[in-house]
């Protein structure tokens, strides 16, 4: 057996000795004493026959196989673990299946569909979805598509029929290519393309076949008529296990998801600004991982817009009425996304190679830890206001409270010159160190952007309070916070 | 009909006489004078019939339509001038229609394929996407799925029949519940359900259908034959149409799109800077369009992505070979993204409301702009270097410009300061007043940042370059600059 090896430590001497009757197979029996020198490689290779090595290759490569179908498959069961949910739709799209092949095993319900039973098959493959949302989608698609497909195709039908044998081939094909060009074109648009993507596939097959097989079928109408059925029954199933078994709400999926991210952005912001200030390295990993959370809200723009789209075509579920104002959420998202920038920009400077001294961090430590705190309660507050679908009494103190902080830390701010005079008069330095400095202040302007950011998040949020009608609070607190908090906006905006 | 008139302007008469004769449905004849005071309201209404109301109802509902229609139609008339490919599109899938449905029409062809060319249109309809390499995903996906879950299917039928009569259905049933379950549950996982999510959808479908309809058909095996045949006929027309008639292809337009977006980042970044730095506001408009094309970037992540999937299918085409380095083009784009990130979080810095007075700003004002040019220059470089596929001499220099940029506006950093002891001398002000100057550091510790994160670009541009072979240059100016710049670098690192 070939064997490749590299001294990565030190110099070594290494011996090896390999007794006659330890190998069965072809390997010949060898002993030798090499000496290598610090970092050199050294390579045998031995005169084996073909048949070894080709075995040998063959073992390697079953275990490397081996090693990557396992690592596969803890993949796949952790993302089973992980959400089980997935592996129930699963076994559901299987029992919807499975329902639908009563049809061909029964004989009575065969003919009464006559044979197009393949078509109820094809319609809970296609129509069935992750969410209640993605399938009523699908399905209400698929429906009205074949509806008024067959029926314009069965008019053109009609009227190809009345203008003679030579002209029908004529009629029809310049139909489908008239029709079908339109309809594929029309998916551009985005209004279009968001709610009827898929209804549009669906009305260009549908023409087509119409149009194409009437040249060829009797009783178009019939056969209309039965393909309509089988795709209902389809439909039906789908919906029936969808809704009745552990249903997925792309509504209430999106709630979460949202509630999820703006939690994250608070930790992100606390992680990172602890990252910034505290100079001891243990758990150092742990909170890395805890400040980069708000990549989450960066990335999570498509399954938001996905899920919203979804949800509009859902009932009432929970407590979401069928007119829950999915919308506002997307621009809740919007604003946390835009929070979520400027938390990446913070992120850059604190891990950016020039870095402030310690004596300078100090002067605006509590500061700006204070602000970040404030600004973390402040988004746990939304993020359970949202969650628990109520008004929070705190909510406009937290922010009256944030408001204050980015005072104090812009007071700490113009005090810092004069309090950087006396450290540099104590360390007789004559003139003041900007570029130390430079990225203590870059930091707490971008903590007080931040905090601008959040106000945006709370006026969304307050959007969607009002639009979703979030349970009332009882108390008259907020209303007093309410005033002082404006007027403390207003004092900031003239600072 | 009711009239509701809003004076806006001044206070002024208003006199209307109506002869006798000039109307002719139930209107009545009006003789009126009124004063208005200024900024107040009149409403005047008219005891009119029903009908006349529901006239005037249907007269502006007939407007309102016919102004949405109009609106839509040139909305959509906007869209087809805009990217006449869209158009060319639509008329490629209608001609792959009328292409297949030659099947139907001519009679050997037709006797040929058995009477299922219903097959070939619905291959066409869900194969034909707009890119090349979507087609050549879902037709591969299709034809490897069907030909898979056909044998499978056939041998799963052979086994029920074995079993006897009894035995078949649920032999049958329960392998399409544990087949389709499964197959659902592996569309969850990341890596399969970039490659292969529609060959999923398919093989689902295939195996379904061909195990449950075996019970009806005695000859399977001729049916699946016949099925496969024309699904590959299907897919050799959409192949065909889609490559041979203005094809579109996913990888062309990823490159053009990271070509574009580079240039949109430069744009943006020297519109940011123009308007913070410039004071007087004549095309501001214009210039805050252009400050916002790194939006563009921030919102690519999902097209280029699935730009990227779908290029990996593609044969060698133009300048792409078929193992062109697709995913460093990717990596390209993240590291767009991460500076987009931080141009966001600038822009958000020159929008705030807390500005500094232009004395300040003076200070700085050069160095910030020098550096933005030189940052733009690098971005238009590299863009031009991506998109002739050539290695740039001038890269290096430029990029040792920018890092000359940055020790510049360093430096005037670091005699700030004193600058602004200076002015306040003049001005007879006793402190230095860091919050007006606070705005204008935190934009030059941003465009700092940025130019850091330009240097990652040029990494993963340098990367794309090495693995996809640009063309090299010939003078050999490139290797000195490239030196020189290496110590810069460190220079700077130092500092």
């Amino acid at each position: 057996m070939a064997k490749d090896s590299k001294t990565t430590s030190s110099s070594m001497e290494w011996r090896m000795t390999m007794p006659d009757n330890s190998s069965t197979r072809a390997e010949q029996c060898v002993e030798w004493q090499v000496t290598v020198p610090e970092g050199s490689t050294v390579k045998v290779e031995h005169e084996t026959g073909v048949v070894a090595r080709a075995w040998a290759w063959l073992v390697r490569f079953l275990v490397m196989m081996k090693d990557k179908f396992v690592g596969f498959f803890k993949n796949v069961w952790k993302l089973g673990v992980d959400d089980p949910r997935k592996v129930m739709h699963g076994f559901k799209v299987g029992l919807a299946l499975a329902l639908v092949t009563l049809f061909y095993y029964t004989r009575p319900l065969y003919e009464g569909v006559g044979g197009t039973t393949m078509w109820a098959v094809m319609t809970v493959v296609v129509v069935f979805e992750y969410t209640v949302g993605g399938c009523l989608y699908k399905g209400f698609n698929r429906a009205t598509a074949t509806a008024t497909a067959g029926s314009i195709a069965l008019g053109v039908h009609w009227i190809a029929h009345q203008s003679g044998k030579q002209f029908e081939p004529v009629i029809l094909s310049s139909s489908v290519f008239l029709l079908a060009s339109a309809a594929t074109f029309s998916r551009f648009v985005p209004t279009i393309k968001t709610k009827f993507d898929y209804g549009i596939t669906i009305f260009i097959l549908t023409f087509s076949l119409v149009a194409v097989s009437g040249y060829r079928v009797d009783d178009l109408l019939q056969m209309a008529q039965q393909r309509f059925s089988t795709i209902a029954i389809g439909i039906i199933i789908c919906l029936f296990v969808c809704i009745m078994i552990r249903p997925v709400w792309a509504g209430q999926e999106l709630h979460l998801l949202i509630v999820r991210n703006m939690e994250k952005l608070a930790t992100s912001l606390e992680g990172c600004i602890e990252e910034f200030f505290d100079d001891d390295s243990n758990s150092e990993k742990g909170r890395s991982q805890k400040s980069l959370g708000y990549k989450a809200v960066l990335n999570s723009k498509a399954s938001e817009e996905s899920q919203a789209n979804l949800a509009r075509w859902e009932p009432r579920h929970g407590r979401f009425g069928f007119r829950h104002p999915w919308s506002e959420y997307l621009k809740v998202g919007i604003s946390m996304r835009y929070t979520a920038y400027c938390i990446e920009a913070l992120n850059g400077c604190i891990n950016s190679e020039i870095q402030a001294p310690n004596s300078v961090k100090e002067c605006l430590s509590d500061e700006c830890k204070k602000l970040v705190t404030q600004c973390a309660m402040v988004l746990k507050e939304l993020s359970k206001s949202i969650k628990e679908m109520a008004q929070s009494s705190s909510l406009d103190l937290l922010v009256y409270d944030m408001n204050m902080a980015v005072q104090d830390l812009q007071d700490a701010l113009r005090s810092l010159p004069s309090q950087l005079q006396e450290k540099a008069q104590v360390q007789n330095v004559a003139t003041m160190p900007l570029m130390e400095v430079l990225p203590v202040i870059t930091v707490a302007s971008l903590l007080t952007e931040i905090s601008v950011r959040i106000e945006g998040i709370v006026d969304a949020v307050d959007s969607l309070r009002e639009l979703a009608g979030f349970k009332p609070v009882s108390d008259d607190k907020p209303e007093k916070a309410s005033t002082s908090n404006d007027e403390t906006k207003k004092t900031i905006e003239v600072i």
